[in-house]
């Protein structure tokens, strides 16, 4: 039978709804944050017990905050929460994994969820239905850690999958921080007479420009090495197009786009039958 | 009173759902198409009368066609329809109104509307409500063909605004066209571990690399002048972040990420006001 008891330390748009979530679900939860009065009004709104510290007699600690943040988060509720294993929310890995590897009841954990909208008020019970979790283990990770943390992620209706951190970064450089600062780009790029005439296709393309530059920055350098390496492919790729329309050549810059094409719609096949988030 | 004859030369999705328009805004249409048989399709949705070739009695022909072919069957709507005004609906401006040069009937038009569907099958009579056309008048054009040729995009419910063919092409590149590139190329750079990561980031970023490779290799030869310029700001935009990554400051890489924070907040605000097409 699981032990239902968790602490929250950081309480934004993530710790905010993981609490609301987890109470749902019938957990028990301690609320930390580092402006004590946030851990407060997330106790007023019914989703737990706020504590000053990050110190709590439960089964596992989750810590939520930026990336930068998240190791010595992570040092600190496992000095106040003995014997519980400790996880993250962190959207790179093997920085943190690194980092904490002297913990051995840290799991790492990549909540694939999310929303443009950050804090507590954006909080919502629903944010990880139905989304992946990816974990990441690694051979000194303590197995019974990594159950305990596992069924707190399927408790608010998460799909789990383990990778290596490594394979993790590589993967999220590539399926989510290269298009973020592409987006970021195809935004920065237009001119004031562009936005006048941009329409549909420009909305959707740089959405994903508005998330918070701050946030942004402590992800890319987070992952910096695996992000560097996608830029080098983006910028081959664009060095290759600038060739070809120099050229004139019709049916290579078709070729060029078809390549696009299909991993999108390699895309579109994965994504009728596995719903992800942000 | 406008004369409400036209002849549409050219019956995909643009041709297609103009002719529906027309129709249910009591205008008399002519419709040809380089296959025969398309043309009798759209007769038998009552969308107007199917000539073999594009010559009819109207006040104006619109000729509908990938930008590349879109010279020659303005001239051959020329040819066919004395005295019409010719229009187009390609989305870039500067070589077809040069090539064009010699019928001082013809107007360049651009009605920003579209779909990633394609074909007669997607033909929707509703696709140009609401949304922006651009017109392109250069000093030799017919100040009557102009009038007749925006009275048209106004009777399917466009807002006209003109601006000259070369600063249009310049603003669809910022706005259009390096968008997609850089779309497709979030997409092409994706790796099959990334994809399983991917998630609403991805999927609305590379959306519009799903467009036809053949369409678009048309539409950026076209524009590829105004192409390769944006395409070189976005290129040296990437270097410079991959300067900052590995320097590793964080203030200067969320500095760079406000740079396309800032543009799209300054669309978002005029969208909300301009509702306009793909």
């Amino acid at each position: 039978m699981t032990d239902k008891r968790a602490l929250i330390s950081g309480l934004g748009l993530m710790g905010g709804s993981l609490a609301a979530a987890l109470t749902q679900a019938g957990w028990q939860v301690w609320l930390h944050h580092r402006r004590p009065e946030v851990a407060v009004a997330a106790a007023a709104r019914g989703w737990g017990t706020a504590v000053a510290e990050p110190v709590a007699p439960v089964a596992v600690a989750v810590v939520c905050g930026p990336v930068s943040a998240i190791p010595a988060m992570a040092q600190a509720a496992a000095a106040g929460c003995p014997g519980a294993a400790i996880t993250d929310v962190g959207s790179t890995k093997a920085g943190i994994v690194a980092a904490l590897a002297g913990v051995h009841r840290f799991v790492g954990s990549h909540p694939m969820a999310g929303s443009h909208r950050q804090g507590l008020e954006a909080a919502d019970a629903a944010l990880y239905r139905g989304r992946l979790c990816i974990t990441t283990p690694v051979a000194t990770t303590d197995v019974t850690a990594l159950a305990t943390v596992e069924q707190l992620w399927q408790a608010v209706g998460m799909r789990v999958v383990q990778m290596d951190p490594v394979s993790h970064d590589a993967a999220v450089a590539a399926g989510s921080h290269l298009p973020h600062l592409l987006a970021s780009t195809a935004a920065a790029c237009c001119t004031d007479a562009g936005l006048h005439v941009a329409a549909g296709g420009f909305r959707d393309t740089t959405r994903i420009a508005a998330g918070s530059p701050d946030l942004w920055a402590d992800i890319l350098l987070a992952n910096r090495r695996a992000v560097a390496e996608r830029l080098a492919v983006a910028q081959g790729r664009l060095t290759d197009l600038a060739r070809l329309l120099e050229s004139g050549d019709a049916a290579a810059v078709a070729a060029w786009l078809a390549v696009g094409q299909r991993q999108r719609a390699a895309f579109d096949a994965m994504d009728q039958h596995l719903p992800m988030g942000q």
